[in-house]
């Protein structure tokens, strides 16, 4: 007999194990686990006696679609991949090197299972990729639902070090950011309001490429703790919504530099010529970019993969704050997250 | 103006930031936690230089229901208290304890803020009644969805033991069993199938409440590792299909005592009567009771919690597998999870 069009296999065709069996072998240990998955629980070094853990959730249409209104299909490789990345940003943010996942997928029963092999494949390629070659993917947790829902929760090493917290910048600090600004807002606009993904041409596939899969600068993190930065923070909000945070638990003002803003606007100008757009937004209000903004004392040098974006102030009569060239700052850029 | 009947506050009225600060003081730190929640990640000790970790989720619908059949109110409290208990089972069955939980939660916006509240009160007071009392609530994730989901990660300390782990039981070891069998299979069906929950009995409520808020042994696991247990697993999808994977894991056969399991189903019988069902269908296929299934050398002592409830045996042929009174085991119980 022929089939020559088979309805794809579901997630509802198989047993929880059958799907295990089905992931766990495109998963790889990686060198920091001591048990990987298949019994209750999994076993992770911990060297220096302390361990950073962070988790966060992406939930369909919350947080991605499936497909979005550009025409581009969303895969189970960007899922996978962006779970991994914006947990290891957290991770990262603390001067630390991630060691181990674990991942809790919560899946509807149509769920292609090739979906889902996509994305133990997104998640791996992003570990491998990203540079956390000490990461091992530990284990986690099958369930169904109505909704796609995957929550990864990240380890990682201090090695030694100390945590680099929001709360150490001080007054005269020169503040710097790794990563780009507003480039996974400018992609998540494309998909939102422009025109046919397939008629993009590559710089603009590009911006989607990072609100899909961002690329968080894994190395910048532990090389800022190294450099003695007194201040660290993932950019997942926007660089507004975060330099408030923080100002607010440093105590101090954020004072950014127009002109490098302007430069980061300039990078994104075709895409908000594109969708009548004004990239500043972008590049202050936009969120999921996973770069790190810091706090590093005036003589420090700046670590490879950083850029000064402007200088850490006394706290205005108290009140912490985020300024541009000294003006404070109150953009469009709030209301793309207000209520 | 008097308002005699306000609507409830819901998650959509409040911003991430006013709904955490309305949890977060309902949390406490425990002692393990070097650094708690509020940064990009959280810092627990890991004393031995190791971390053992665990992740598993609940979805609304497919693993509670927001009010039940029989009328039974699932509360918010009751699904904190669970995300708690169910992943400090896991813990417990490496032999480890719990050094600190971390939680997401994707909620819908008509969520009533009274509800999280409420999470956030059964997650600590399960942390603290079960006697996880190193236990810390390190941290979190909030986002919005179309259907509640709460994913709790839990970390553990071997304190310098060894895990104890599914694949290494041997024939001619005792088998025992911490904890309840069959009771929380008992209460699902009471909340599916039994009379209105008001005019329940005590008993009966009892079985409901260990469905809903269930009671892992924490001390049994780090003092099986203590005795000398050889293999060493959570029971949360029942005797049999639990301890089928133990036998496979082990390469063993695991032979029960009708009489033991006769003993436990006695325990259910005024709600088998009730639901016209066989209570040793509970004991034997019915999950989430999470207590602990061990293999003991012969000539050790039991720990305090544990009874014997068989022997295990050679894998008859080379083929793991599980009996009763010698006999291979195959009941209806397996029914409720087949596909």
């Amino acid at each position: 007999m022929v089939r020559t069009s088979p309805l794809p296999l579901t997630v509802g065709d198989l047993s929880e194990g059958e799907l295990l069996d089905r992931i766990l072998p495109r998963l790889a240990a990686g060198p920091s686990a001591l048990l990987g998955p298949g019994d209750d629980a999994a076993v992770l070094a911990a060297p220096d006696g302390r361990v950073v853990v962070s988790t966060d959730t992406q939930t369909q249409n919350a947080d991605f679609r499936l497909e979005w209104p550009n025409g581009y299909v969303h895969t189970g490789y960007d899922v996978g991949w962006k779970a991994a990345a914006q947990n290891l940003s957290d991770i990262n943010a603390m001067g630390a090197v991630a060691t181990g996942i674990v991942v809790s997928l919560t899946l509807p029963q149509a769920t292609p299972v090739g979906w889902v092999e996509d994305l133990a494949k997104g998640l791996l390629d992003a570990v491998r990729s990203l540079g956390a070659s000490r990461c091992a993917l530990a284990g986690g947790d099958l369930g169904r639902g109505g909704e796609l829902s995957v929550t990864a929760t990240v380890l990682g090493s201090l090695e030694g070090r100390q945590p680099v917290l929001r709360s150490g910048a001080q007054a005269g600090d020169r503040l710097a950011v790794a990563g780009p600004l507003g480039s996974a807002a400018a992609g998540l606009a494309l998909l939102e309001h422009g025109p046919a993904y397939e008629g993009l041409e590559p710089a603009l596939r590009e911006l989607v490429a990072l609100q899909c899969r961002p690329v968080p600068p894994l190395e910048a993190g532990p090389a800022a703790a190294n450099s003695g930065a007194r201040a660290l923070m993932d950019l997942s909000d926007g660089l507004l919504r975060d330099g408030l945070r923080l100002a607010a638990a440093s105590g101090v003002r954020l004072d950014l530099d127009p002109d490098v803003l302007a430069l980061h606007a300039r990078t994104l100008k075709q895409a908000g010529e594109l969708l009548g757009a004004d990239p500043l937004e972008w590049v202050l209000g936009g969120g999921e970019d996973h770069g790190l903004l810091a706090a590093f004392p005036a003589d420090a040098q700046l670590p490879h993969g950083f850029a000064a974006i402007g200088s850490v102030m006394p706290a205005d009569g108290g009140e912490p704050g985020v300024s541009v060239g000294g003006k404070p700052a109150v953009t469009r850029g709030w209301d793309h997250f207000a209520k």
